[in-house]
């Protein structure tokens, strides 16, 4: 009989949506689920948004350009170029999601059975994207007890061999709030220019650093301008995760000649999203900006009040984005999120949590970790907080 | 230095889109160009399809399901119901445009350095989703002389290896607007039950078929029901290209739940689109698909009308979709194309076509052939299609 392939047989499910039948479960059982397991931000996507698209409506809703609407590019090189880099809109391709940007950049990086070096735990839909590209995610692991920070640059170089054709960050990082210094920023790009490899950047938090910190682009550092591509999404910024809108800055203009050939194929990102987010880039103060990082980092602080001296709880303060990747008192956390959803509650009230051994490739890593996402209003965030203290507390064990 | 992987370094340029320097240095001059080269539809996006985006509008523009919205995909479920085709909710996954759903059928179906049997000419976006999924498209060539209808059984079979794993299928078809008959599905369907192949059906433009006739589905198969994914798209059908929403329809459950991981890798299709699609298709009447068919029948009469008969022009009726595939009297359509955008116009005003040879796998072939989208108003279908004939009678030949 005719089989689904081999490669999508053997790709993972998601662990941030795995729980969602036990939620569900729970749910309907009457049971107020508090869902601190997804970045789906509650941030008011800006109003103007709709308008900017209600505006823009056409008679025909047509193709539009495969590189994206050039109001749109030129909104995206203004809005890098007020951070103080330079960016050509012609280095600028609008994507479908972040999610294509980082495809993208895994295909045109890549060879079919390529390597890329990444720093585990890492957001786990990368896992995706290199089944679909056909390459391997070679992991450094990176430790809860520094933070997450970069690992030594000697067990970074001992992992690259001939076929790894690039290294994959993210800072500010999903899922553990890490943001690399521009002092590791730069050790990357010695080591890419010395092994000969690309630098992919997934920079879609770049605007929630917390405590006065800035976020550090590898489009900083001209000496490996020839090398970096950068993904990025309004998805979190512009709290419009919906609208699917990402784009890859490429400064290299043969490699951006083959993103293009990429994005030919798929014809165009979708047309009417592009307006509004044109409009936001275009139109948002920095007070926008700076009044979502506070909220973020609001949140951040209830997360540290609420958790911290917690017995056996261990985790370094997040420096940006919106997560935390937390050691917790427990031996195996994907047990310890479904019995959270299962058998346990608070006034008919309970909460949602990430295991975090699916943003590990290493096997076994990670099991006595969970991911936060700080998504949720404060008087939300605490009391969800307050009931994973108490399961964490009352908590069994597995085979109880 | 890091380089452009070979994959997408080979990757074919748009052979739809690669005269557009052409195109827009000829409007620069101040002619104006007549676009038949592509299928970007001039029917109005249904008003409604605004207003019901309008009255969705959220506060958070958040992920939607990555199978879709629910609301859709009842409504394309009834869509085909109407249809005589059953279609549970749960064997459709929303994508993001048809070539998301093209893009995920070769995967589902192929690992990496299979083959898959395509009828050439054809849609020549298949080539950079093949590329993408490291599949090989092996081309058996149809031909003008018979409308470009089924080859043989036996040249069907004779390419078949067991590296073979689908067999893909456009109809009514771009770019020939052939519409296979129930035999030639009943062919194909006795092929990869014997071959035990899947058989991928692109059906996006299943309501444009003229003349009083009825597309057959690969869904009216049951035989062949664990072994099909069928593509479709709102592109075309509501006019709305830029959307960005196609399906896919896999009635195997297996396959269909490695769709699933493939759709959760992207995490969703647009959501705002997907309101608007669902109300179009829950209330658009009988009357909207009979009226644009009966559109694009009419250009099609004029098609015939005026170019039957040009001296070296040779096709057989189209019979659905809005394209003509037509073989002219010119060594190399490549060159004539380029001439009647550069070296040509008649009171100021040319016309664009797509040659046929990048429709083509096999090198060489579809030299002498052309693609004409019949997707312009009628005045201007019958001004384009004047300026053609006489560009035929005046084209001095290559190295003119």
């Amino acid at each position: 009989m005719a089989q689904l392939s081999g490669r999508v047989a053997s790709m993972q499910a998601s662990p941030i949506r795995k729980l969602t039948p036990l939620s569900d479960a729970a749910e309907k059982r009457g049971t107020k689920v508090y869902h601190l397991n997804i970045g789906q931000p509650d941030i008011p996507t800006p109003p103007n948004y709709w308008q900017a698209i209600r505006e823009s409506e056409p008679r025909v809703l047509a193709y539009g350009p495969s590189q994206g609407l050039a109001v749109l590019r030129k909104a995206i090189s203004g809005y890098y170029g007020r951070a103080g880099i330079e960016v050509p809109e012609d280095r600028v391709m609008i994507t479908t999601g972040g999610s294509e940007a980082v495809y993208f950049a895994f295909m045109a990086a890549c060879s079919h059975g390529g390597e890329v070096v990444c720093f585990e735990p890492f957001y786990t839909n990368y896992n995706g994207f290199a089944s679909m590209a056909g390459i391997t995610l070679v992991p450094v692991t990176s430790s809860v007890e520094n933070g997450f920070h970069l690992p030594s640059r000697e067990s970074i170089e001992a992992v690259i061999t001939p076929r790894t054709q690039a290294i994959l960050i993210c800072s500010p990082n999903n899922p553990t709030g890490t943001v690399l210094t521009r002092e590791e920023v730069a050790t990357l790009s010695d080591i890419v220019q010395k092994h000969d490899l690309f630098l992919l950047s997934d920079e879609v938090y770049r605007d929630f650093v917390f405590d006065g910190g800035r976020h550090v682009s590898v489009l900083e550092f001209p000496e490996i301008a020839d090398r970096v591509m950068v993904m990025d999404s309004i998805s979190k910024r512009f709290s419009s995760c919906g609208a699917r809108l990402g784009n890859l800055i490429c400064p290299n203009k043969d490699v951006m000649g083959g993103i293009l050939k990429l994005g030919q194929a798929r014809l165009c990102p979708p047309t009417m999203a592009q307006y509004g987010a044109a409009w936001i880039y275009e139109h948002l103060g920095a007070s926008y900006y700076h009044d979502v990082a506070l909220t973020y980092q609001r949140r951040r602080d209830l997360l540290m009040q609420e958790l911290e001296g917690v017995p056996g709880v261990f985790f370094l303060k997040p420096e940006g984005a919106f997560y935390a990747t937390i050691r917790v008192p427990v031996d195996n956390a994907d047990s310890f999120a479904a019995w959270l959803l299962s058998d346990f509650s608070v006034n008919g009230e309970t909460v949602m949590v990430s295991p975090a051994a699916g943003f590990y490739a290493t096997p076994g890593m990670g099991e006595n970790e969970i991911r936060l996402a700080f998504v949720i209003n404060d008087d939300d965030m605490r009391q969800a907080l307050g009931i994973l203290k108490q399961g964490l507390l009352e908590y069994p064990g597995e085979g109880h």
